[in-house]
């Protein structure tokens, strides 16, 4: 009978390991290194071993696992075919197949952002919900979209790839994904930054972060907690795009809750307050009472939502 | 054994009923008065006598009908429980098992533009095809997904709202929802006929519109075939909204078709010439082979699509 399972967030430096019980409860975890050369081709043998290693030192036997989820820092398409993953270097292949033939697992795999919001609905801010939308805030801005407790995968593996909205007609940067305007540009600690330097620059208005040594997204919402003017005006700007695409993402799919995670999460309750504004303002009647949230599971997501990905 | 399913379409002044066999051929189809008096009470037990009737006429046994599935002209969330249908006269109730009470048959009820998105990708234009996101550009804009042959319904029954999705910060005139900016004001047949009117009257472009007695999106369309200017003005207006919208929808639920329906769309393959420009100009790189197609069906996907729901 099955008592455990794996989850495994794979990252282009380290892969993040949990093991779990199979209520969820984290009984252990641990990180590799991840090793990219031969385009990625030791990486899969190479956790491979690592849940050998952990069940043989924890007496577990191949029947006591339920299985392994792995989230991948790329497109996964429902079967478990990466498309690609630079990071790793990775191209297109089944990565299902090869790492059950590897471990004698039961094996789920799916885009990392994805994974994350699973386990932020299991055990973290979106836990009790089953219709979740995560927006994870960080260099850049990922997503995931749970309905009824399911991953929205979409056909090219791009469901919930939120931050390539395009949010904004009159861009003139290039985001990094080759379009112009996406809501990446606007929404994620570098797009936080860059709109804190351009108001710095464009405008004679006081504000500590003048003194910043280099503005941060962290910067700018200390300042904003200090009542610094100029950082409440970038904070205005942030929230507009992220509640009005919040506001069009709840058109789409209407979630029960919406929940904010990422290094720009670290800012707290504040940032609801700026999203939920402009959210209000611009959402279908129907979907304002949609709930927010901030994520609790930290970089612990990935882990927490593979688990859950085989259960 | 069961032989065949109703398809019923509810809309405000008639009721589109249709007789299926379980291939999704369509063996009859007729239609009643939709009578709204009394808090709309009579509509339900109304329908319910047809089918008894048809029934009868046919000589067809309770048994041999799989059952019936019926469009209803606002939200309904997953457990068949209509919000609200302000055309009917209807508030908050359960349809499906009022309708199973009267019928004794298996009932299903979806909100009405969803149904036909699930009746255009079973015989219509996303035939072929399971993951469908279908556009009705009629007086409004509706919409409908259908992810792995189901529809999105929403927590709230306001999933695939797309005719609701802020899209335009500056609009200062108020939609039919009470919002400014949504789709519906640019991309309806209204919409289409609101730009027009507006650059006729802000600019003195000569245009074959100026002569029109009432400006349609019909006579639009009509008039960018025969290369007005001032028309093909309004068309790119038209695509430059609908275009984004849809690029959106495809970073969010990342369709395998979208399909484009409604009085609008017998402008024919000119609208997916102007969509698709802006579609391929701001959609995510992942997503820009997803293809488009016109909707088949007519005013026929309503009842396809709702004697899908129950097969």
């Amino acid at each position: 009978m099955s008592k455990y399972c794996f989850g495994i967030d794979l990252g282009g430096t380290t892969v993040k390991l949990g093991l779990f019980d199979l209520a969820g409860n984290i009984l252990e975890k641990w990180e590799i290194k991840t090793r990219t050369q031969d385009h990625g081709s030791l990486i899969l043998p190479d956790i491979a071993a690592a849940l050998k290693d952990k069940m043989k030192e924890r007496k577990i036997a191949l029947e006591e696992v339920a299985g392994a989820g792995i989230g991948v820092p790329g497109p996964v398409t429902e079967d478990g075919t990466v498309q690609m993953a630079v990071n790793l270097g990775w191209g297109k292949f089944n990565a299902e197949k090869t790492f059950s033939e590897l471990t004698g697992l039961k094996v789920k795999v799916a885009n990392d952002a994805n994974v994350a919001a699973l386990g932020e609905m299991w055990k973290g801010g979106g836990e009790g919900y089953s219709f979740v939308t995560l927006a994870t805030l960080g260099t850049g801005v990922g997503g995931g979209i749970i309905l009824d407790g399911k991953i929205l995968t979409g056909v090219h593996g791009a469901g919930a790839e939120i931050g390539h909205m395009h949010v904004e007609e009159d861009e003139t940067e290039v985001c990094g994904c080759g379009g112009k305007g996406c809501l990446e540009q606007y929404a994620s600690a570098t797009g936080i930054a860059r709109t804190a330097r351009k108001l710095l620059e464009t405008t004679d208005k006081p504000s500590v972060l003048r003194n910043c040594p280099e503005v941060s997204a962290k910067a700018v919402f200390d300042a904003v907690k200090a009542g610094d003017e100029l950082a409440k005006e970038v904070a205005e700007i942030f929230g507009r795009y992220l509640g009005n695409a919040f506001a069009v993402i709840a058109a789409v799919v209407d979630p029960e809750i919406f929940v904010i995670g990422g290094g720009v999460s670290k800012a707290g309750e504040i940032l609801l307050t700026y999203i939920n504004k402009y959210y209000q303002k611009n959402a279908f009647r129907g979907t304002r009472d949609t709930k927010f949230a901030l994520a609790k599971l930290g970089n612990d997501a990935g882990i927490y939502g593979a688990a859950k990905l085989v259960l």
